[in-house]
């Protein structure tokens, strides 16, 4: 057997446990199968030698080349193994405890962005896959089903008779959440990063694909161009990459082992950026506290006007005629709220949490096709055509620079007072059961100072009228979003009445590039390809653009205000590149989604580590 | 008749041709008529005599309080008497020539913005009027009309029964541009002041309330809540209040007299800014030049799009799938475009004129009513289903932040081609011919220097292909829009690929204030009565937002490159304050509408006299 020709590569397999030797050609599956190890056991064990040797040498895994001529051994060339998440996880972790490197070496070798492997199921990578669709990567994770079309499909496939399903819609409204919530994915033909079923589905932890316009969905079945999809197919969804396949490809799934428990602790040592989490329910808190988030940084209230069980009297409020008749159906809505706001606060105990006042414009919450509009009009007793007419008057030719926000806290103040209200009667109660509680209230889409003054100020009467009738008292906070270039530019006004500011860089990045998160998609591809974007601005934070108005932001909030708390939300917050430069540029915090939290800790950890080199 | 008691102010009446002395209480009416002259012959003949002596020495018309008490004459206090813009002109004028003031002050005496009275037809002021509803000022001037609900019925009346006619929408769309032309007037119950409706109005120098949400119009009748108004019934607009009134209110014609003619040869002597016209087509372009603009800041070519002989053709064209079949439906557009240039060039000899390429999202040319889609349909012969397909395709969110501008020059790069080659194929044939043309193109809504750098390459690529073709060669500039945060914060590196630049500032104002000018109108108001906003930064340039943005892209724009051409089209170009403020920051130029320029011309004036104090 001398005489054979070997040529390969030497490394450690995918799961860190053993070794493999891969031929090249021709002996490739001999090799896989342990071919050299059978013929050449001289050489392997050799092998083995070596790559111990270089391994110390490098101090990291090797991927050694070589060849095998005439019984003799030739190295050819060794560079740093490639690894999936769980390996680089445990050799990097296996290396610490050996002493072959630090922690903090350790630290540095593990991407952050590979740790999402381990949080979502993804696909098993020797599975063969037909694609037969890209849309928007909404909300990650590997998920098959069967395909239905309907919320209420949705319920009875999953209740009744056990089965897995896929949501696909055109787009989603709060109608479909009680499907989406048993769903084991979404698939949406409209929309973007930021349409409801991408931001519902992140919450829920749900793989979403978004903006999936190849896709023409009809009733019970949708076309792809090249394939056609009934209701019942199967077919399974990517949400990392966007990618709709055909059928069930296997997935593989997440482990959270001893190796990951140990590397997180030594993150958590070595981070001086908190990381605190977006969550809108207190099983979101919970979650995210699980994945060690330092708090709550954006809780969105509008999701909890959007449960089906008070969308009705949302709705009543916001066609209500006179402030009276909206504070009555406000009145409907403040216990739900409390009690969402007590779950959350108990789940993040003795951490802040950061509660958004209400955001979306009020047309969001209205039902739009008219078999839901008759229904809604029989509801609060009016005519169709009246319902009609109002939600007509409240149609927007572009609501993301619309009537929302603290406008809508300019122009109704009892939606803000009720919110804050349910708020403090939330943290009294608490409070008085002796858990601590850390309210901060975020005051949405500021502009200019005059805005955040007015509606702190009656936030403030609120808080005090609440704690005169518990006779109690707690420490809160009330900040901004600095979402807008214009508060980033007058930062140092507006700093005089916040607290604390909150970089909305979704909003920001909107606003400072002119640019639609939800329409971007049909030309984005397009930029990204001719190369005029480097990278897609939602996903990675522009440092020239966003980022210079953060910078003046932080600089006259600071200067006006030394103690003022500055944090990010938004979708940034876990990415690793827009987190190592929060961190630079003196962060106090970001807040991400759930699942991100142990990436953004470990991106934050590594910008940490750097700085001190 | 001396123990009479009057007292009452003493002031050149609003002509500035005579004097009356007006009493206040109880002999008001006497007074007006002659009633001090009459009684009190001696009294009066003092005023005379005291008008003078305070004018000499207070060096302005004076408004003089008085009481005549036992036939004794006491002077109570006198100040600088208010005056309507003839008054002023003339007051200004007359003083100036008679030696008592010099032609500065004579310039510094007249407000700008009282010059649009003399433009427009204005009301009566004497006339009593019965307001029904208030819209958004979308374009000044007063005019009466009979009411009509439809563009054919405009035409028909106008036309045949030579009628006045005010045509009233929901909202305009390309269809009604020949009934609009017709009309004296526009009335639209949605949009604000950058709907199809107020640019359209503005451009033809027609009076329009836009976005008047009070009124419900159905068909062939309008309601206001408290008056109904059917076809044909007369009503009156005040465009420059945004009153709707009932009934023919009389109005009084603007007059350009001698001394207008005269004040503006001196304002032309004391006007460092130059002051160029937002103009459309070659009758704007004349307009503009007999109001003495310095050329063409801004002509908008989606007009010519828009025009009915052409709309199938631009339609075609965005429907086409293929970049060929686009290319051949804009080479019907190509040569009805290059007249218009022509038109345009000609207008402005010897000046230069600015063309910005298409930016609208295309779904704006698009039909959206079922039997126009139907119409277009046939006429493309492809199905209607097929057709509507498309047009959802189109459809996007927030169309201001989405696929136009540059955007689409990047992604259809065929559009821009054909237009550039409109552009200097007009030149190129004038220029033979003599004429003096000095072409400028200009890029919207860049955010990045790649995207003007794409553009611009093959931009010239096209003009060098024409000036060989035509064996013709001239001086031309591609410069930019600064109308995104992020053009104007990254301006150092945008202006080694530019020109010029000239600020966008309504939507630098939308962007930078996350504010859209078509929807605020809903909120707008609570917020100017709450003082929460002390103007609209839509009507005036916001200095600390908007402004600083400014200054940060000339600061950075200027230091790359000194001989950067710097200038502002848009709605602030035409509005005193905001001309002032970018005279003080060093702009090159302004440009508004054309009936706006003799405004902006006396700020610019006005600005350049009092920095020399």
């Amino acid at each position: 057997t001398g005489e054979r020709k070997f040529f390969g590569e030497f490394l450690i397999n995918a799961q860190g446990e053993d070794v493999v030797a891969g031929v090249r050609t021709p002996q490739k599956l001999d090799a896989r199968e342990g071919g050299l190890q059978e013929f050449l056991p001289e050489a392997y064990a050799q092998l083995w030698k070596i790559q111990e040797v270089l391994e110390k040498h490098y101090r990291d895994m090797q991927d050694i080349e070589f060849t095998i001529e005439k019984g003799k051994l030739y190295i050819l060339q060794t560079r740093h193994g490639k690894r999936t998440a769980a390996a680089a996880l445990k050799i990097a972790v296996d290396m610490a405890e050996e002493g072959l490197i630090s922690q903090k070496e350790a630290l540095l070798r593990v991407k952050p962005q590979q740790l999402d492997q381990l949080l979502h199921p993804c696909l098993d990578p020797s599975s063969p896959n037909v694609v037969i669709a890209t849309g928007v990567p909404a909300s990650p994770g590997a998920v098959s089903g069967q395909v239905v079309f309907d919320s209420e499909t949705a319920q009875t496939w999953v209740k009744q008779w056990k089965r897995a399903v896929i949501l696909v819609r055109l787009e989603t409204s709060p109608e479909d959440i009680q499907g989406m919530a048993l769903a084991r994915g979404v698939l949406t033909a409209r929309g973007g990063m930021t349409s409801h079923a991408a931001v519902v589905a992140r919450g829920m932890g749900l793989a979403c694909i978004s903006g999936c316009s190849q896709m023409k969905v009809r009733s019970k079945e949708f076309h792809t161009g090249t394939h056609l999809v009934r209701e019942g197919d199967w077919i399974t969804l990517d949400g990392s990459t966007g990618e709709v396949m055909l059928g069930q490809v296997p997935t593989l799934l997440p482990t959270l082992g001893e190796d990951f428990r140990k590397f997180m602790s030594w993150v958590d040592r070595t981070c001086s950026l908190e990381v605190r989490a977006n969550a809108d329910t207190g099983v979101d808190a919970r979650i995210a506290r699980n994945f060690g988030a330092q708090g709550v940084g954006l809780c969105r209230t509008e999701h909890m006007f959007f449960d089906v069980t008070r969308i009705d009297a949302v709705r009543e409020m916001i066609v209500a005629e006179t402030s009276e008749a909206r504070r009555l159906a406000l009145e409907k809505i403040l216990p739900m709220q409390k009690s969402d706001f007590q779950s959350i606060f108990r789940e993040m105990e003795g951490f802040p949490v950061t509660i958004r006042l209400l955001d979306p414009p009020l047309h969001e919450f209205l039902p739009q096709q008219l078999s839901e509009v008759e229904l809604l009009a029989s509801k609060l007793e009016i005519s169709r055509e009246e319902l009609q007419r109002k939600i007509e008057r409240l149609h927007e030719f572009n609501p993301m620079l619309g009537h929302r926000g603290c406008r809508l806290g300019v122009s109704y103040p009892e939606i803000y007072r009720t919110q804050v209200r349910a708020i403090f009667e939330a943290a009294c109660e608490l409070s008085q059961q002796g858990v601590r509680v850390q309210p901060e209230i975020m005051i949405p889409l500021v502009g200019d100072w005059r805005e955040l003054k007015f509606v702190r100020d009656y936030c403030d009467q609120e808080a005090s009228a609440v704690f005169q009738s518990y006779d109690c008292k707690m420490d809160y906070r009330i900040g901004t979003m600095i979402e807008l270039p214009r508060a980033a530019l007058t930062a140092g006004e507006i700093a005089e009445y916040a607290d604390f500011f909150s970089f909305g860089t979704n909003d920001l990045t909107q606003t400072t590039w002119g640019l639609s998160r939800d329409d971007s998609g049909s030309f984005l591809n397009a930029y990204l390809e001719a190369g005029i974007y480097q990278e897609d601005p939602f996903a990675s934070l522009d440092r020239f653009g966003v980022g210079r108005l953060m910078q003046i932001a932080m600089e006259e909030g600071r200067l006006k205000k030394p103690e003022l708390k500055i944090g990010l939300c938004g979708e940034h917050g876990g990415e690793p590149a827009s987190v190592e430069y929060c961190h630079d540029l003196h962060l106090d915090y970001v807040s991400c989604s759930p699942y991100r939290i142990p990436i953004a800790k470990l991106a934050a950890s590594q910008a940490y580590l750097r700085a001190q080199k």
